[in-house]
Parts: structure tokens; sequence; C-alpha cells
């Protein structure tokens, strides 16, 4: 067996064993193939993809490149969600809670924002204290005792898929469905769950820009970790629009606050119930997903949500008083509305638009070194369908340095369609693979 | 610009800009494009091509990268002629002499065997003494005084497409037809020569494999050649069954001494001579080719080729008396015959196999590193078409350790067909791009 044989292989469209893929990432890992023979291999696997049973054997050898943390001790059900990306995607925030109050375990293990899409944990760094970084012990008591913990990916975990990640972003091989499975899978695997619900986005501001490609992507984590013997649904949700008004991290924590706190915003509702609902019914403690819908509602409605939240954020040294001090809306120095010159219905909020301008505002990252701004971002007036007048604000965009709302404005303005009739259709949940 | 982009950008099929490459080839010179980005946009470019115009811009930056060798002070018209490899491809060492014995001056930078065909560099050095390596001056100067040159590759000729190779070489994208054209061109352009001839191989013993896309390949190096001001033609020749009788580093420069003292090899010298033909008529010494060719046998049978070539050893410091020896066959310890078991017609001789078999006797390379014995090799008794009697050898192998030729037998073994009736068709000039 030798390395370039292997790629040869792949690169003629042939199906890799098990023992091939071993020699290419155990000898990566120990120095004998070397990077940009790696890169070569990821590019053949761009143009050839891999089967089921292929990405299953490349999700175990990164699982197994790092340890697998053990959460028998908790007696109840682990459950988490993954989405691939969006803007304005805040649903994890009220998850973890949601699901915990109601008795499930939610293991979650995030990452940050990169491109145009958000990340979950430069959202919970924007709330001052907030730790995200914990030692497997503490990640397995909090969890054990709060019912929900949100960490970031340690070193131990899946080091294999956190070499190849950096090597395929700077390689043009970061949009292939075999890559992202396995990669989301292996990180996904060693944190615990025993269930996976998986949010697939679709549309502009989705990762994977064709629909046809998000839902081979979503039928493959289903089979794959199905292959694993965890439990699993894909929900297909849209991505065209931002989810909910606010975009940006702690504008979309405040955002999470408000709801957990009743205010009722329909698309972020939706999609969160939803895949709270797939949730419940992966646990064991509804029917169905449409009941698992109703009990998720009802968590909200009731409160319990929201106390969860507050616990979940002590136990990771967050400032609890700056969370309830949320109605006092916290805003950076400089900000921007976008007015609408005509009267008309909005037809188009075109997501990645949004998240391009949300990164020039400095809500997210052009470099992984990068650092965020907590405050900054863009608020959303109006949502695609409304009806707007002249003179209205469309949305408005926040800053620490009004040259970043400079550079962000024509972004924000192209992302904007106004037209005189209504050219709109709303589908939030796509398909759900259960 | 930036580098993912760039390989983003060839990865979905679109065509790169003269600056894009550029940036890409610079940059990678400069140590600002990592290894690993090159092979990842190597291994896209051999899924997507690359059109005429991007080859002839990759060819540019790469002959660019290193020195240019300026013939002007040679007044008389330089040729060379470039063959894609094969098994018992022996032509340079007769075409040099041979054209330069018509005044045709022939600057030819030569490579080392790789993989299962051999290399010109490899077969001078079983010359004892014979000096591959020359200064700029040394070889402009031999080659005024001579007529020819036969040297091996400079660090300061074409240094990108050096560093380019020796990535293909280990990331499986060798075999790409506008990575191929650019890497020769890139070299033959730099050592001066204004007319170039193509031997290009097809069958089993070729590079490449398909037929189809030999003849892409040879298209490919005329017109891209042509946009650099150049005079080309490629001929296209029969690489099933190995050229002529003899395989091997000294057993090949043999045949060609028996060659330019008379011995008459039909297919060697077929096309031998329409190479010579076609740089004679690109010399401006020939109406077409047809006449080169007749011009080009006469030079054979009068002698002055052979005293040009003893010229040239000498020039290079090689041993003229160990090739005026040659009749003394010079062979290594150790030999076995293949004798066949029936009556019959030799059917199949396949250059693949043999070419391998001749590696493993220590003719060729399996890795870079690798030394070559001079002495080891096959001597074919038959050639694809002839007649053969139970009891006669089909050929001979030689090789300094005796292990060698029992791992060799088998190989070339599968490599020999012999049927009770015959059925081979001799077609040696496939085709000629003019």
């Amino acid at each position: 067996m030798n390395t370039v044989e292997i790629i040869k292989r792949k690169r003629n469209g042939e199906k890799l064993t098990k023992d091939e893929l071993k020699f290419l990432i155990d000898g990566y890992l120990k120095g004998k193939v070397a990077d940009y023979q790696i890169t070569s291999f990821l590019m053949a696997v761009y143009f050839r993809g891999m089967d089921d049973e292929e990405t299953l054997n490349l999700t175990e050898l990164m699982l197994h490149s790092g340890d697998i943390i053990n959460l028998d001790h908790i007696k109840g059900v682990k459950v988490d969600k993954h989405s691939t990306g969006g803007v304005g995607d805040k649903t994890s925030l009220i998850l973890a809670p949601q699901l915990a109050s109601l008795g499930v375990y939610v293991p979650m293990i995030s990452g940050r924002g990169l491109g145009h899409t958000g990340g979950t944990l430069d959202k919970l760094e924007s709330i001052p204290g907030f730790r995200i970084n914990m030692s497997e012990e503490e990640y397995k008591s909090t969890l054990g005792k709060i019912g929900c913990v949100m960490i970031g990916q340690t070193e131990r975990l899946a080091p294999a898929d956190k070499r190849f990640y950096a090597l395929r972003d700077v390689t043009a091989t970061v949009d292939s469905i075999p890559l992202i499975a396995s990669s989301i899978l292996s990180k996904k695997l060693a944190e615990g769950a025993e269930a996976l619900v998986f949010d697939v986005k679709m549309g502009s501001g989705a990762n994977l820009q064709d629909e046809r490609e998000s839902e081979k992507l979503a039928r493959k984590l289903v089979s794959v970790s199905r292959k694993f013997g965890k439990k699993a649904v894909a929900v297909l949700t849209d991505m065209k629009e931002p989810l909910g008004f606010n975009i940006g991290n702690w504008l979309e924590v405040e955002e999470c606050i408000e709801v957990m706190n009743g205010r009722k915003i329909d698309d972020l509702l939706k999609v969160n119930n939803v895949l709270a609902g797939a949730m419940l019914w992966l646990a064991g403690k509804a029917k169905d997903i449409p009941e698992g819908e109703v009990i998720a509602e009802q968590a909200l409605d009731n409160g319990t949500v929201y106390a969860k939240f507050l616990e979940m954020v002590q136990a990771h040294d967050g400032s609890v008083s700056y969370i309830k001090d949320y109605k006092n809306k916290k805003r950076p120095a400089y900000s921007r509305k976008i007015i609408s010159d005509k009267d008309g219905y909005v037809n188009g909020l075109d997501a990645f638009g949004f998240g391009v301008a949300s990164v020039m505002l400095g809500a997210g990252r052009k470099k992984a070194e990068d650092r965020v701004s907590p405050l900054s971002g863009i608020i959303l007036n109006k949502k695609c369908g409304d009806k707007i007048l002249k003179g209205e604000s469309v949305c408005e965009l926040f800053a620490d340095d009004d040259s970043k709302i400079s550079d962000a404005l024509p972004y924000t303005e192209k992302a904007i369609r106004i037209d005189t009739k209504p050219d709109f259709e709303k589908k939030l949940i796509i398909d759900i693979i259960d």
C-alpha cells in the first residue's frame, strides 16, 4: 500500500477500503503522509465523492484519532443538535436550556463563526465572563447538574478532523458532502450524545449553495449516524433570509432572551420548535415530531426555559446580571438605518449578503485569528413578505467604528429587494428526513 | 486576488487569467503559497483541464522562473526532439549525431528514467566517463563545435517546473495533459531550440494509457509551441511493443552503435528516420518529411553519423575506446533466456510489462534516488509478428544479481503472447501532426 496509489485510486473514482483510509490518516498523524498529499486527496474526494461506507470509515478514523467522551454515568437520554450554519441562526441558545428543562440532556460542543455564518461560541462569549472552555470532568458534571452544557471543541476531540479542516479551509475543499459529513460527525460522535438532530440550511445563506447538495448532505448525515448506532433526524430549513430579526453576537443572545421571555418571532420559533420536537421525539419524550413541537412551545411559554438558561449561564461563569439587564438595549457607538425610498413589499433579504455585511461590521471573522465585536451586527425591522412604506426602516446596522458601517452599507443595500407587488413564498421547513 | 479563490475557480471549471496563474506561481516561489495549496490546485487541474491559453501562460510562467539559454551566437537552425517516454526508446542517441552530421544543431536537455520508461541520461552514463553536467558556457561551446550536445536539466532551467513535478509525482497528478505539456515545454523552450519535434508514444508502454489522450497531448504540444513562435511537429508512434531489440542502458547504447554501423532494425529505423525527417524539414533542409526521411537514411548509411557520435562522446569525456569495443558484448554476471514451449507466432510483447521487468532487473528506478545498473536489461530475440519455433528464445534477461532475474521473470513471461495463428498488425507511425 502506498500513498500515491491510494490518491490515484480515489482520483480514478474507485472506492477506498478502510485499510487504505487508515493508512492515509494514521500516516498523516504520524508525519509519514505529507500535508500536500492530503490536500491532493481531499480535492480528489471533492470531485469523486465517497459512498456511505467510505464516509463512515473516514468518520470513524477521525473520531478515534482522539478521545471519546463517555456519558454513561448520566441516566437519561443525551441528544444534540447540529446546524450546518446560517445567518441569524441562534436556535442552539434556546434549544439547549429548552430541552434540559424538559428532562433531556444536551451535551453541546460548538464552533466559531467563519465566513458569512455566525458561531455559537462567539455568541456565548458576548455574555461577559462566559467560559466556553471546560475540562472533560467539568463538562460532564455541568451536564449532569444543569442538563445542558455548551463548550468549544477541545484539542483532544477528533484532532485529525481539526487538521483536515484547517487544510480544507485554505485549499477550496470545504464544500464536499462526504468531507462535511465526516467532519461534523467525528466531532458530534466524540461528545457522547446518543441521538442527533441536524439542521441543514438551504438557500443563499447556507454553506452549500446548491439545494440538491444540501439534501444529499442531510441524507448522508442521517444514514452515516445510523451506521454508528445513533438515532438521527435531519430537518432541511430555509436560509434564503436571515432567521429571526437579529444578526450579530450579543444581538442574537438578546433576541433569544426575548423569545424565552415570551416574544413571538414566527420563523425563529417555528424552526426552533420543530428542531426541539425532533429532539424530544428521539429522546422518547414525544410520540412524533409534531407532538414534540407542541411540548416545546409550552415549555417556552411557562418560563422554565429562561430559568434553565440563567442556570446554564451561571454554571459557565457568565454574568447573570448582564443577561437580566437585556431590556436596557446594549448597542455599540455607531448605527445607521436603511430607509425604504418607496412603498412596496419586501421580496428579498438575501441571507448571504446580510452575512457578509455583518462580518464587515465586526460580528464575524474574515480570518480564523480575527477578533469579533460582541455588540456589532444588524437588526432587521422588516422580514420577507412584509409590506413597507416609503420612509420606513428596513434594517439598522451597528458597529464600533463608523467606517465599518460605510463598508457594510452597499452589501446590505444590495441584499434588499423591495417591489411594488408581493413576490415571496415563505417555506421554513423544507423537508424532514427521519 | 487570493489563493483559495483561484483554486476554487479552477475547481469550478472556470478559466484562470494570466494574473491569477502568476499570483499562484510567483507566490509559491516566494513561499507565500504553500505546497499543500499547489497540490490541491494541481488535482483541480487534473479534473478540469486547461485550455491552450492557460497552458501557454502556465508554461511561460514556469519558463521565466529560471534562465533561458540564448543560442543566437550559433548561426544555423537549432532543432530538438522530445519523446514522451517509452520502452527501448533510444532514438535520441542516434538523432543528435545524425542531425548534427547534416548541419542541423541539436541542443538536447534530457531526463532520467522514472517508472517503467528509460531515460536518456541513464543511457549516456552507461558510457564510462560520460559527463551529463555542463556549465551553460560549455553547453553552448560544445554545441557550436560538435553540432550536438546532450546534458541533464540544470537547477537554473525552469525551477518552478522542477518543484511542480516533484509534487505531482507524489500526489497522483502526473498524467494531466496541460501539466505534462507545460512541464515539457517550459524545459524545452529554456534550452534555446527554434523548432521542436515531439515523439508522442501510444500503447501500453506509453505514459498516457488512453490513445485519445496521447493524441490530445500531441496537439496541445504543437499548438502551444506555435503560440511561443516555435516551429513544431508531433509524431504519434507505436509503443505496444518495445522499440528495437534492446532494453536497458548500455544495451540500448550498443544497439544504437550497431545501427550507426549499418545494422538494419526495421521499427527502430523507421521511427528514428521519420523523426529525423521531421527535424530536417523544420530546419529547412528537406522540402517535406518524406524527403527528410530519405536524407536521414543516407546519412546513417555513409558512416558520418557514427563519426559524429564518437566526436560527441569525446566532448562529454565519455570513453571512445569503450564504444569502439562494442562488438565485444558487455553483459552482467547473470542471464536467462525465455524459451518458447510451442510453435507459433509472436502476437504480443507488452511494452509496459517489459518496462516493469527491466526496472526490476536494475535498468530503471523505482524511486528517484535509486541507482541504475548500466549493463542490466532485456534483449528481444523476436519481435511482434515473427514466427517462432518450440525451443527458440523469445528474449534474454540480464542482471547483476540472480534474484533480480527471478523477480523479473514472471512479469516478462506475462508480457509475451504466442499463438498458433498470426494476429498482430504493425503500425509504427500512427499519425503526424504538422
